[in-house]
């Protein structure tokens, strides 16, 4: 089986590196509408083929699995096209550009009978995974609230605005540590530089639960920051993209809630203790996330970010949007995950 | 002159140091119920008188300036038989309660002439100070949005939230720099700990001149955060107070925008440039608050931090509050400020 | 009993406030030279009593203790005359200026059957006892080497160089913790700003087990610095004392040494771990220390810091001082203490 | 005209990126006794030719230039055939084992008329070239001393000390800068972990203009560091290579030294000032290094990074590794150099 890569842009060349690097693979063909990025591609990466014809990646009965990074707008009809042709197929995350969409895109795999993966890579990183580990071992306690940050000086898309660019990495990785998606989404924010592009935006999320979140994202501060702040009533778990070494910190300190009993009042204890920064290993998230892709081919596994997780996502994105664009917040079902 | 301090509590010490040691006073008093805390301002500080009774204060006419420092809903009711006593008055921040007693209090200063002055300290503090006339100066361009964060493991209040305990410093901070009050204000929160009293909470405020702001305030949070960030078209201001020695950072990075022209579409360059960390003052914010008082009281200049200031923020604090608690944004009026 | 405190300059105003607040004391006198630094003392401790006259001190039988926070010269003849009446004596480091007063001292003190401590107040600290409870318990392993660095912008001393102003504190530190004093010691600086007095020094030592350390010592450094790394098998450990937070790091990564067996050649594995900042107590080192003082007084325990633990201190800067002066190291006698 | 890259090793595939790139190039060939290295070399860069062959090499006639990056121990025996054959060279640090063989390597490369090159890589390093300029520019003042922290957890090698591994950059960077070699070395360490490698190093120097610096080196340190500061009279800077954005900081704090007039005493003044984080380019120093030699072959310019530095830093080496082993300073020539 051969690979396609659809896409040579920002994005492409990763994809590329660890698609020449899979094993098992009898080759992989990148397709692109511009030459000169195929070029480029070929001389970073001889051994691909590469092509500008999308038809005859879908017409070679070779490649058995294709993966989407082209605009968000194409995810839609590019990747139900590449469905229809019953080959596998990888999207880059968000899935799609709205939940009809993407509910077309679950229908069409589950019809053809295919793998539909989405790009959440953040799900395949070790602080993530290990953060994970934390929160369901119950270390942390009870979730009281989630605070994220990630804001940097960014290219600015002409055709999304930053909540579509930014936020699906936190929105996957909230919900998968949450095992829930919210209830409740409202979002706040400014146009700054182009008229009609949000370029900065404040987003608060309830999920059913009860944790709430903060996410702040924006394309203008130059001094870049990617933190995510999870406050537990047991402990609180920093992760900072940003650092080297001490990516997880988890502080030991908190308020311990006694119960009132016959006292008549509440009683309130405050703790202080050790802060410890777990060791991470070193893989690439990339690599994980393209593994598993193949894996789930091989084996027909579902994939940990299926299609139901891209549409969970995408139903996010969309209620953000709406949200930010009537300035009203946006109620959603809410659901409990079962993973 | 003598002068009194109303409220022997946390914070009452830190106004008796700075009063004892101000110049050009008779004395000072220091009125509070509770006969503990009385005896521990007189071991702390010898040359203070002490009393438990506060109409013994208003009735004493060598006493012609009170400062207090007690919970927040006395200081309308307190600070009115103040007023009506004649003597100047200084209030802990914030001002009042409500919007309608400190139009109250407002009017009483006026009715009596006295000096009404509210205890909005770092307005008086030397990171804030340079950062305004940064701003005034223009250096950073125009404002796109502002982002707070002020979190700690704080001492939980029983009858105030945490809106009312810790956003009056950012407001006040905020509406100084800007010289307008927001004509949007939109809560998100929740009460973890204690039920009833919101412990964490985020507010959006949006201005007349369209700044926008994100506010995070938490009780919840082991790892003390005190973190500005104010991101300008040319440059960016992040003022961190947990900082001892870089509290403030210019970063001169930022987007250019050249408008379109002839070229049919919309145009950026990015620039990065030097992060410049100004030298400040050493100054005891809370020791030029009490000069400042008493200065005016001397040569009947209005406070900086006047009863106007207190009311924009109380105004401010109440909308915040009712969000929270209605779920939706309270619409204000939004006003230029002549500063 | 009453206790008197000689010298009221930079560091006697906080040996005052911990006198005035020890429990048990009838009194506490304050001798100086100048009226100035007596009035200002008197000031700010309204309850001591001052004096000018160093043999009222000496002379008065209500006073069992003295406390010597005078120039380093006057230690050995002051603290003589102390001991001498028949009173307690503490005295700031270091002990002496010279080994020679230093075991005078010890011998008058045996002679007096009285108290002889000396200021390390850095082995009261929280994180110096804590680090030393890690070391003790062999956490990280066989130590490898200590570097430390202790850099600011001084106050440049007229009569003695930076390593009898600064390096006290370090030796005092490194003695504790390795329970031995150092066979080796060569020093290596330069005087930059006045002639004749050493501003800045790397001073290399050599202890009995093999251990090396390199202090790194300055008055000229704008940025403050109080570094201290313990390189150990196991683990390292980083105290950095300009830290709020995280004063103390424990590194838990290494080299594994496996012993060539039928190898033939060296094996080395490298691990990489967890990195933990230990929870610290607030204590104020300083009240630590005088409370510690007075309780040797009266249990008649020998202190933690007697006069053989400030005599090593000296002993270790006058070889220091020397070569530093002669460009030779100085082999000392390097010996296990029974701690 | 080709290149060809002796050595495939660790370092080896940073070059082979850089040749591959390189414009005007007729070819690339890389030679290793290893063929799994030669293999891996071939994969990643295709373009490549590669050999078992040194003497090959050497006798091809369309190689015109060798990079040589071996073992330490090869450079000078390796280097001279490269230059009897009359191709240019260039060494990876340091330029040989000693003196003796480095001084050979530059009468060879007279004889020869043929560039002789060292990789110095860090003169070529923006954060170290920036130094530079404001050295040069007097900015810090007459410089004082200078400190350098270089430990990591490294890979221990079985040959070479880490004075040989680590040092060369230390010594490259300040001979740079200062524009001089030491007129004194002294060194102080340990073998930690192998017996007779030592692994961690204190190194003295000092400068004919009265400079002093310590530099300590280590393989045994799991906290990373490579922090570098010079203090002048003026300002200090500090140039941290484990910090992503603040590579440079300049310190604008010091000690004003005023002459004793008529006062008959010392007079200091303290000044503290802004801290600037200079914007610095995103130059790889590899890339401008490899440049910079195929710019010297065609115009025939002199290299910076001549024989003649690469001599002074093996000459210093020496020094070090001599005073290292023997206990005893070592006393050079210390040159000012035409820089």
């Amino acid at each position: 089986m051969k690979a396609a890569l659809v896409g040579a842009g920002y994005w492409g060349p990763n994809l590329a590196r660890n698609l020449v690097a899979q094993r098992g693979l009898d080759g992989v063909v990148v397709c692109d509408l511009d030459p000169v990025k195929l070029e480029k591609m070929k001389e970073r990466f001889p051994s691909v083929e590469t092509t500008r014809d999308f038809d005859a990646v879908l017409g070679d009965p070779e490649i058995g699995a294709v993966l989407l990074a082209t605009p968000i707008s194409t995810h839609g009809p590019l990747g139900l096209r590449v469905l229809e042709a019953n080959k596998h197929l990888f999207v880059e995350k968000p899935l799609a550009s709205s939940t009809a969409e993407a509910r077309q895109l679950m229908q069409a795999a589950d019809a053809a009978g295919r793998v539909l993966m989405v790009g959440h890579t953040f799900e395949f990183s070790p602080p993530v995974l290990r953060a994970k580990e934390m929160i369901d071992a119950g270390e942390l306690g009870d979730i009281f609230f989630i605070s994220v940050m990630r804001v940097n000086l960014g290219l600015h898309q002409r055709d999304v605005s930053v909540i579509w660019d930014l936020v699906p990495h936190d929105f996957s990785i909230l919900f998968h540590w949450l095992k829930e998606s919210p209830c409740y989404v409202n979002a706040f924010g400014r146009d700054c530089v182009q008229k009609g592009i949000p370029d900065v935006a404040f987003i608060n999320l309830r999920f059913p639960s009860g944790v709430i979140a903060n996410i702040e994202v924006a394309w203008l501060a130059p001094s870049k920051l990617r933190r995510t702040a999870v406050v537990g009533q047991k402990k609180m778990l920093v992760y900072d993209d940003t650092e080297n070494v001490e990516k997880l910190k988890l502080y030991d300190q908190g308020v311990d809630f006694h119960d009132p009993e016959t006292f008549g009042e509440y009683q309130l204890s405050y703790r202080t203790g050790d802060i410890v920064s777990p060791r991470l290993s070193n893989q690439e998230p990339l690599r994980m996330e393209v593994e598993h892709f193949f894996h789930c081919i091989q084996t027909g596994e579902r994939p940990k970010t299926d299609g139901a997780s891209g549409l969970r996502v995408v139903e996010a994105l969309e209620a953000a949007e709406t949200s930010l664009r009537t300035g009203h917040p946006v109620h959603l079902e809410g659901r409990r995950l079962d993973a």
